[in-house]
């Protein structure tokens, strides 16, 4: 008999009450007295365990009941509905064999542990209640955003993880290379000689995919990238990892509003999905990590959301008469506590701000019409301030040739990107979405170390 | 009016038919004559054009006239039927407005390129029709992967891509570092002092997300990667790059027989997809770039995959009578030329060998009871020999051990895949599938460089 996935069993019960069914997992807990036992199952499949029921008629009725905790067993029994207990069902056991046992050392006993432990342990904590709904939560939000750029028609672009040039020159960069450290080449000069390097340049890992997928934008019209991002930045915070990923959509034919309209529409399709597709693991998160989870994520499918422009944003900060830790003025960025009082107390839902000043974003921004301002929007919302940063692109060749004069840009290293604005470069526009950001609100998690299966930060690359 | 895609016009004709519709798009070709004129229209969303008919009645109709290629166009007009023409319908413009106008000095105008050439223009070749017909396969045969896998309740997992292990001492790797060339810290013996570097560790890009996602198998048991990996080959050929996407499934409870059924399932569902949802993109391959792709893939999709041992495979290659270039011999790798007289001349259809001598596999997979072969299988493919590599997994903690000593490994390296076989490692599989190999084999395209957007091979990483 093939054994079934306990899922199957749990979304299709009635189909399996008082059969036999086979099911194979690990054990997670057993209590045993001296002519029966119950062990809980996991499978992997679901969050949730199976109970088993096991009574000395079975051969091995000892040897079972001293199993230590992560052993592999298949069990083949009876589906027996349990409308008493709390568990819906459970399986009589006729047969129990044990697959692969565990060493009675295993890290993972009953009792609780801390993230921090935990994260010592990335190759077992997958098997724990809060990392298994964690990490199933981080694979279903990454095929909903799949889903919602396919079913839309958008084409999903590989832009190059190694490249030899410097986005926007966005932080410290690392460095790819192939050239032998005990014996680096030296040119006439006596520097290091790139040309010998694999690449025959200085090469980096990306620290975003934007400026290769507007070319796509310009082909394809929707498109999309979803792939891993680098920063080498030694942050040791909650919200920085040195390896993260990334979701860039950019849309041609489009200008500021499409953009955020995608952006709203592809938030509430990702919490939909997930609220519909990881119900067990939404509730655990809502119970244990984060009261008001499932609340703010009703909120925010239910909102339209704000649009206020960032001078309306300095005007609503300054009459707040909040004690900010960092002055507000027309001309700074807005910091996480400015931008959690705009989405939380004075608006309570999600809040795109508008055309930023252009002195504090990047060089590739659409200028507006005052000469001041950038098509630039961030998406903030409430528990956690920007989770989404996008804009309109300056598609204007002159102007942007000129933006990047002023901010010291060579022209030659971006000659392809300036030649998209002369060969049908239309109006286009697009956003950034960290994904770890958004797994992290999605499920209340408050240490990016947590939602990444190995996590790679300043001095930690374990694994 | 909201303009609306071509892709929707093409699917939803009839909807669409005696009705103003509005289209934006790029003009790929253009004749006017002094009356009237003919615009070839793409928006990106369809691999086809739409035929736009403009009359002098236009106002701008002297300017359009001459509009040069890739300009970016707004077109409103009736769309109506042609049933007696090429294209079967076309829009009878009332107006055109420029939203873009291309300099002169287009470079991808109507005349045939090389794709030697296209390469050099990377950022637009996506605007040809062979590479819009590749890349949005390619981003379909990624989705279908995700939807294979999703629809059986795998779960994603992100394996790191900066990496401090050497995953089965595979290939040439590249180092990650944030350490200043012009000022390398050395340590008291005089060598570069990694413990400086940005993980105070040697770093590397991955090779492989295998043993990491084996973790993930034994936490969730049906699991998959798909990400980026890495090779610091210095090999020229028309197969190799530098930067690749892989897909590397794992399942436990499971088996190599599980393991090839995957496969099979896999590819097929793979192709049906491809077949389904680019139809127009696959007619085009089959016409221009490779004759006998459908009936190819059709072969595939409807065989049983053969399933031979190497063993079996070396005595059809013995009693062959071929002229192989490479000496065919019990214990030697088999090799393209080999793979592929079993696969096209012998079978005609998909075969898995397995079991193939332990001292050309990796240490990890499992050893056979004769002690001399290991659970190996590949996957050869009519075309071009082999597609899937992927094996059972020694589970056993003594056996495994032994081979990593045989084999040189240190245990400490890996002392976290070893401890997966004291913890319930219960028996598990999986495979790996070069995305690339894969959109090569589904479009016929030749060269690696033509299926990835901005492709990294030795001494290149231009865009």
């Amino acid at each position: 008999m093939k054994s079934v996935l306990v899922k199957e069993i749990y979304r299709n019960t009635e189909k399996y009450i008082d059969e036999n069914v086979v099911v194979s997992g690990w054990v997670r807990t057993i209590r045993s007295s001296k002519s029966f036992g119950f062990i809980e199952l996991n499978d992997g499949s679901f969050f949730k365990n199976i109970q088993i029921v096991f009574e000395d008629n079975l051969d091995n009725f000892k040897e079972i009941s001293k199993l230590p905790i992560s052993t592999a067993i298949k069990v083949e029994g009876l589906l027996v509905a349990t409308p008493n207990n709390k568990q819906p069902f459970e399986i009589k056991a006729k047969s129990i064999t044990i697959e692969a046992e565990s060493d009675k050392d295993y890290p993972l006993q009953k009792k609780r542990h801390t993230f921090e432990y935990l994260r010592t342990i990335a190759h077992l904590r997958p098997r724990s209640n809060t990392f298994s709904a964690v990490f199933r939560v981080r694979s279903l939000v990454a095929y909903a955003i799949h889903k919602f750029f396919q079913e839309r028609g958008f084409v999903y672009v590989h832009t190059p993880i190694i490249t030899g040039s410097d986005c926007e020159g966005a932080g410290e960069m690392f460095r790819v290379t192939t050239l032998d450290f005990d014996n680096l080449p030296l040119d006439e000069n006596g520097k290091v000689d790139f040309k010998k390097d694999f690449f025959g340049k200085e090469t980096n890992l990306t620290v975003s995919g934007q400026l290769n997928v507007e070319a796509y934008a310009l082909a394809f019209r929707n498109v999309y990238t979803f792939g891993p991002t680098f920063r080498a930045e030694n942050s040791n915070t909650a919200r920085h990892a040195a390896e993260f990923w990334m979701i860039e959509p950019e849309i041609a034919f489009a200008d500021l509003k499409d953009d955020m309209e995608l952006a709203e529409e592809m938030l509430k399709y990702i919490i939909n999905f997930v609220l519909e597709n990881a119900p067990e693991e939404m509730e655990f998160f809502n119970k244990f990590i984060d009261k008001g989870l499932l609340e703010r994520l009703n909120n925010i499918v239910n909102s339209d959301f704000e649009r206020i422009t960032y001078t309306e944003a300095i005007d609503i900060l300054k009459k707040s008469n909040k004690n900010f830790q960092y002055p507000v003025e027309w001309g700074n960025d807005l910091q996480t506590e400015h931008e959690r009082y705009i989405t939380e107390e004075v608006f309570n839902k999600p809040v795109f701000v508008t055309d930023y000043p252009k002195d504090i974003k990047a060089f590739y921004m659409r200028l507006n019409d005052d000469e001041k301002t950038v098509a630039a929007m961030d998406l903030l919302v409430p528990g956690v301030g920007e989770i989404i940063g996008g804009s309109q692109r300056e598609e204007r060749h002159d102007i942007l040739v000129n933006r990047m004069k002023e901010m010291g840009l060579k022209q030659e290293d971006y000659w392809w990107y300036l030649e998209l604005r002369r060969y049908g470069g239309v109006k286009h526009a697009g956003y950034g979405l960290g994904f770890e950001r958004a797994i992290m609100y999605l499920t209340g998690m408050t240490n990016i170390r947590d939602v990444i299966p190995y996590p790679r930060t300043p001095r930690t690359a374990e694994f």
